[in-house]
């Protein structure tokens, strides 16, 4: 496998879009916003056909170039999902690369007055935007939504919230159980908030000032600023912390506004969506630094729980870690690409 | 500074008490215990001299003759809280070495259904056996408690169920705030169970069977196992524990109770009790395994919130670690020694 | 900042060079290869100006269409690299970046019998490429060359050896002091190796059957099978480890083969070649996970033994690990910019 | 299995030994020793029956009175030795404990300018004052010499030296590949003297003037000031440091004089005392921290390369650490106790 460029099989347009509903955002970032859409190879040839649509979300800190990016000894997604449909293991798809980045690293694909209305600016925008530009076939039964990390969880409650567009998910090492995931970084960032008065907007400064990831503090801090942003901002849009940033504990009611997100906790508010899905595909890595293995198999016995009949759900945990797991999108795409109406 | 024995200026007294309350513990285990306890130089002259006393416990997994052991480099406590009194920077005191093991590695000083009632057998069966034959000021306002880790807890805990008893204590990196020191081992615990059929028990039969903690599941569980036994046993007496064995999901009942047993939010029900303490010494390393660094923290502000007053807490974050930090006890002992009344 | 494309002030040209000396390279990899030269704003303005030139080359595994990747809250190279001359911070430059993958993750950029002849296809193809096409100053005091790790090892030796086409260099964490940087890897690697029976190939007939990086393994013997194949093939091409796959025990001979490539052992060889260099860069992060903040400090104090003179060194550790340290490319590059003749 | 003591079935002496050799050491420490010398049952009921001799020695930073430390759900080693002689599963032998502790934390027990004569002292001091005491076997045949970690290394290298006295050993994780063991501490170490001015008396100054093991630094540069005290002293007896300590570079004369005491380069010059030896017992855990796995691997291969019979030597790699392996010296003991004369 040469590691350099891959000519595509398909098409990859490259393309932008103005989004009305981001206009306006609270962190004054731009509501002009990359899409990429790409068509299987045959799209062109042959006008008549209409075909299902995947939109791929992105983990925390993601932006839609980041998927040009290229690893040693691995190709793309992009180039890989191509491959799949060049060979005809997986029928055609349209495949939406979708922009949600913020200034905060992300917006959990969520409404929120602390980032802006990246929830709505999918559903209500992206995806017309799509339909009317593309063949695609413009119904829940026939539309999927994919992603890793954040974007695993964005893809586990975007179908609860609007089943009316879509009908089948896959999340790969999705945020959930959040006990597990969020906790302990919590602890983690009051620690490394004793260096800036336990006041995280004092880290952001900092990091605002000089060259990212530089300090241990970094990661931590601006994963738990920008959920806070997402899940629990004040009337003013500022960021509240769920926790004490002296001691770490719990703000149970700041708290419980990052529960009511948790898709281990919305399963049973939103069974009768969940048990409408035709498709839904689960994995993680046994290793995965946020427990999102466990994660996972919680939502998993949630969907039992309610009633989703388990030859729609795809479970997998496998040995990894939460990194390097890009190869298993295909995975998830080829599978996604068999069970999609057409 | 010499590694081998050295000749202690007051007397270490290896006794055996017989308990009657831990007689049919459920455990089976002995209910003859080992009790060391320590009078300071000086004692054997002056028969109308009492002193105070100070009591003090140990970590998960500890047991009484544990206290002999040597370290290099370090001299065990029993010998700095002797040099302590000698050199006179601190007034004599009574210290007595309580054991409070069991099958499960520790009682957490709690009266429990799981393992005994090793609360009782303290305060109600030791104390009364000591001051009976050591010429102890037999009063609340000259007995202290202290421990480390699971012995700082029932440090913490034991002034607040019997402030009749006790007037003072001392934790070091004492076990308290729960989601912090307790959910990452859940999931860590949830993990290692994949091993056991998702059944504690299985690993218990595998751990008793073979030498110990030689595999990697065994601190994780041997913990986990025994804090359910103590904080949340069944009806039966069994272990309930407080999260999901596939999913290391939280149970919100049986967590509750846990909860319950949080020095952090007992706080507030123990408001009067914790007021009429003369003494708290609060400690734990910046980089504690289990967060109790953070745990400290909050308790210390609970303190604040329940109106403590600020001259009888004496706070202090480290560099450390949880391991190893032993040198702090004859700190604290002085510290406490200095302000038990005589 | 934002995160998505940017536009250059410069030019990059994506060129492709037909190598002579890697066609029939043993490993049978490409010998068209891809070149980026980038020229800086105001190059295509004055025909007349000449410029000197700067090449830079990689990290183990890198290949040079992931100079194009894109990282969270960091501009790439080529991008920091435009934004310094644009900005007029240092005078313009040619910055060639140059690529040396091989089936095996790189070429330590020497020629060997195990992968190819990249030190000459560097030397003797592209840079008369470079200066053929492009309106550099072709001599060695304007010409420098530039890497991190392998690259900055690369950075180290090829003026040592060709000091008539490079006058400078600079070297972050580049691989030096082998005792330190190897040695480590080695006691790894034969451990990793019981899974193989001992034998390296086994392994990499695996690595080459699925998808890389999923074994704990890859990384370890990646870089060990490919630097023995640069350092130490047989007569065959074939790698030959420097160590015995059992027990980690060096073989002497192989390993005196490595540490005659150890930048820290060739000062003394090279002195002149060295004394001769109008400016070097080194710099590595003081937790460097293969201790090349130490390797850096061998070398520089080398430079001094040797009688480089010490204004004509830059020499900085700072905090950090190997890894996210791009940032400090465009440094190097500054001061080089402001040193070489023009 | 309770925790607290249990009565022996054999007797263990606490003696004292008055040491010539060890008079006027260079560290001033004590040449009073203590000695523990363990009888099996029987051994006072038939005064007719001699014994062979098994003696142990102890890793980095252990001193006698160690032994006693009692550890949660293990028996000290002195208890399952005597349970092994107590259930009949060995016959009985004499166990001789022995400390050879200095102030830098051990002698890796060998005579030496920088620490004191303690080969001598083992040899030709306390073999003959228990040989004198007991009634011991009191040939090669029926000695032998056992223990971890730097107790391993002086177990490997005391029979090479003292063919006449020991004809069996027994080795845990020993120390040995001195480039797998040793050099990665001194690339810490470097980087750890960056604090101390690269001075490591420095650092020992600072050591000895507050509680041990409360800086990071601590573990690694006692072992590396110790070892070079006892392996490369300079002529005054002050430890010379086998690398340069401002870049951890090897110092190839110094580091000589390492290596000559490494026990799988010694394996040739010593062929012949090893082939006398009628029992070799080794032992390693597969994660040592130190890589002694691999030098045991290496130790062991070096045995057969010089003709040792396979018969007469046990090899066993184990998943562990280095930590928490005294669980396997009772089954070495036992294998000797089969294997010595009488």
């Amino acid at each position: 496998m040469l590691p350099w460029d891959t000519e595509l099989a398909g098409r990859l347009d490259h393309a932008t879009i103005l989004s009305e509903v981001l206009r306006d955002n609270p962190l004054g970032d731009p509501y002009e916003r990359p899409l990429w859409v790409y068509v299987p190879p045959g799209y062109d040839d042959d006008p008549r056909v209409r075909y299902p649509s995947v939109y791929v979300i992105q983990g925390y800190t993601g932006f839609v170039t980041m998927w040009a990016n290229r690893a040693p000894y691995r190709q793309p997604f992009v180039e890989t999902a191509d491959a799949l449909f060049a060979s005809g293991a997986a029928p055609g798809c349209v495949v939406v690369y979708v922009d949600a980045w913020t200034a905060y690293g992300g917006s959990q694909f969520v409404d929120s007055a602390g980032t802006g209305r990246y929830h709505t600016y999918l559903c209500d925008e992206v995806v017309p935007w799509v339909d009317a530009r593309y063949r695609t076939l413009p119904d829940r039964e026939s539309r999927a939504i994919a992603g890793k990390s954040s974007g695993g969880f964005g893809a586990m409650i975007t179908p609860m919230l609007r089943p009316d567009l879509f009908g089948a998910l896959a999340s790969h090492a999705g945020d959930t159980l959040y006990e597990l995931c969020y906790i302990p970084e919590f602890g983690k960032a009051a620690r490394l908030l004793r260096q800036y008065d336990h006041d995280i907007m004092r880290w952001w400064e900092d990091f605002r000032s000089r060259t990212a990831f530089t300090k241990e503090a970094d990661h931590t801090l601006l994963m738990v600023l920008g959920v806070s942003a997402c899940f629990s901002p004040g009337p003013d849009g500022r960021p509240r912390l769920p926790f004490d940033p002296h001691s770490g504990q719990l703000l149970p009611e700041v708290w419980q506004r990052w529960l009511d997100w948790d898709p281990v906790r919305m399963v049973d508010r939103y069974a009768g969506q969940l048990r409408s899905l035709r498709a839904v595909w689960l994995d993680a890595g046994k290793r995965d630094e946020w427990f999102l293995d466990l994660g996972t198999e919680a939502f998993r016995a949630g969907l039992a729980r309610v009633g989703v009949p388990d030859e729609r759900v795809s479970f997998e945990l496998y040995d990894a870690t939460h990194m390097a797991i890009d190869y298993r999108y295909p995975l998830a795409l080829s599978w996604l690409a068999h069970r999609l109406a057409r």
